[in-house]
């Protein structure tokens, strides 16, 4: 007899793509595979400051076991901090911090999926969360989506034909891959779809903060007024992720269950962590630390805009974020861009094919880009690479003329 | 239309025992209930000390994202630990770091169960697994248990019977809830069923180290020549809970999958706090703090086993450990430990009735009691009080009798 796997085991599977980028965490290789955030960003020295205020004045505390709910000022500063920047009107007992806001997406996947349910989402969505819901079975139904966000009518026809819709997930605000926001208009259209059909929604808004021009707009939790949205929310990207700190906000019957699940999956996020975060965000104004950040992001992606209008030949398209880690370029319907990470990867420069992003499959045509966690004239040098290894593909002209020309300025 | 969870919601559900519990945690409650350790035995100088150097000397690594198998200096340590305390022959790259060994339950459910495999257990087990597990909807078979341990004929019979038998689920050493530890010749023999039926097993191993007298057993693991233990360990009975880190120790194909499905969890558990436990144990020997919890916890297991003796009525059973946090009582069969409960709450004084302790009930004249966390003379204070609840509970006197006694004394 064999050892037997369940039966998700199936689907949940290391992807090729994980094995290549593995090969790009050298030193020397240009990433805008990961979507890391700039470490220069992250405030060291007064995380250092308030861990040792905290230890000295509530050391045990902070080394014990602590709620699953979470720390009661930590969700309280949560729930004033989501009502100041995202216009909602979340209680403190409406939140639950989360060990990330990955978990978030677990435990949404175990409280609302059984096989064969379907999840509706943007096409393309972030790859983690198809990693996570994929693990309860669910069929992925993708939402045609344009620049403005996921269209409200084809949603309100597919919630109609789809008996077994359990779940919409949304990424409004610079969405993972595309770098895209819903309008304002396309948000109002969206809840009023959710709001017939009684359908809950995941809001993951890991990149809200961070935006380089505009006026921010509404969550959608503060659009609902039936309870159906769960927000999900994360410190990593406006503080730092190597504490895993993250939240869910919810209608408080939806908390209750997820706190049941987040029980069993590792009791609560760890107390140390948390009581870090609620001294750093006493002490502390996160606002400038969102600001640190954009000052570093918004000259990397205006570098990454100029090299990719230079650089890319005739026919690729791509978004122009306003905020944000990422974005998002179009091949010539001939390319595949696992073909071309492969190139690329000889070339010292990665990046994530697109396809991973379309949880059924196509689109081979498409890459994201990060550009949160290069230096600028490292984003030149690698979208030059990119743009000479694409030419090679298409037969315009050899890879090394790049650096040819680069000898002859030289 | 009103929104649908999934069926497991049916099944994991607020017990009726957490509301009561709630109650407990004023601090004039004498609490046999939870189960923490002694917060005196934190070393919160020296962690405070060591997170200083993590800050100063790699603090932007501590603050960014880092592999979802684990910070490898720590998965190192982890390895050696076990190699010397335990007998395995562990590497590093078997390792994986988990967010508290609960976390490890889970994901051993995502990745063995599908809904109606059988899950074979102790009769005790662990509530929590429990929680965990029935996430996946498995059914659980009790396994016949006594004060050795698991009976290894009864596990034989039964694995020939279950054809859907995918999991052992064990705790050998201190059994959470019961305080029972395996015998030498109980593991072997246990093993040679595992072997011969090539089932998996879950054992799950946060007391082992937590001895006071006696010498230590090989752990399954180190009796396990075919890859089918997946040892689950964790820092919070031997370093402290707050930080919640954890680990599983198995065959490299079986981390590989437990690797992906933590992806889809938490993407990873948090770096700070990985590399603050690797700096601790660098720096300090982790076995001063295993004494010192041992030197508060022997003298409080004493105490709870003499005032046990002392005022139980006659009819009651209790088991008497060599080690970890909790002791089990049998109570005479009329008395329901959830109505005994009800009435010690009035008296300032909790424990957990052990009926929840058997995923498939009954067992209601039992209860689990928590020796850690409480000082020896309110040890004795609230044994004193369950016992005169109890007498009153069966006719033997009335509970104000002890009082008056005492004053009279007085």
């Amino acid at each position: 007899m064999a050892v037997r796997f369940s039966q998700r085991m199936n689907e949940v599977r290391a992807s090729e793509i994980r094995e290549i980028l593995k090969l790009t965490q050298r030193p020397e290789v240009i990433s805008f595979a990961g979507g890391l955030p700039a470490p220069e960003s992250f405030p060291v020295a007064e995380l250092k400051e308030v861990t040792a205020r905290v230890l000295d004045e509530r050391g045990r505390e902070a080394l014990q076991y602590s709620p699953t709910e979470g720390y009661p000022p930590l969700r309280r500063w949560v729930a004033d901090h989501m009502n100041e920047t995202l216009a909602t009107t979340v209680n403190a007992d409406e939140v639950l911090i989360t060990s990330g806001s990955q978990q978030g997406l677990d435990l949404s996947g175990k409280i609302f999926l059984d096989e064969g349910d379907v999840v509706l989402c943007e096409s393309p969505t972030y790859l983690g969360a198809i990693n996570a819901l994929r693990a309860y079975r669910p069929r992925f139904v993708e939402v045609p989506t344009d620049d403005d966000g996921m269209l409200p009518q084809a949603l309100d026809a597919l919630l109609a034909r789809e008996e077994r819709a359990r779940l919409v997930y949304a990424i409004p605000d610079f969405q993972n891959p595309t770098g895209r926001t819903w309008s304002l208009p396309r948000r109002q259209a969206f809840m009023e779809v959710v709001r017939r059909h009684r359908i809950p929604v995941v809001e993951d808004c890991p990149y809200g903060e961070i935006r380089f021009e505009g006026i921010p707009l509404p969550a959608l939790k503060a659009l609902d007024q039936d309870g159906l949205l769960i927000f999900l929310g994360t410190f990593s990207k406006i503080f730092c992720p190597g504490l895993r700190i993250g939240w869910i906000a919810a209608a408080r019957s939806l908390v209750e269950k997820y706190v049941l699940v987040k029980q069993g999956a590792d009791l609560q996020t760890a107390t140390l962590a948390q009581m870090q975060v609620a001294a750093y965000v006493e002490d502390y104004d996160i606002a400038l630390n969102v600001a640190r950040a954009c000052a570093i992001y918004r000259p990397r992606r205006d570098a990454m805009i100029r090299a990719l209008e230079r650089e890319m030949p005739a026919g690729v398209q791509f978004t122009r974020p306003s905020g944000g880690l990422f974005l998002w370029v179009e091949l010539p319907e001939q390319v595949n861009a696992r073909e071309l990470l492969a190139a690329c990867v000889e070339r010292q420069v990665a990046f994530v094919p697109g396809g991973s992003f379309f949880p059924n499959g196509g689109h081979e045509n498409t890459m994201r880009l990060n550009f949160s966690n290069m230096p600028e004239e490292r984003i030149e040098e690698g979208v030059r690479r990119i743009g000479a290894v694409l030419r090679e593909l298409l037969g315009q002209g050899e890879a090394d003329a790049p650096l040819e020309r680069e000898a002859v300025a030289g």
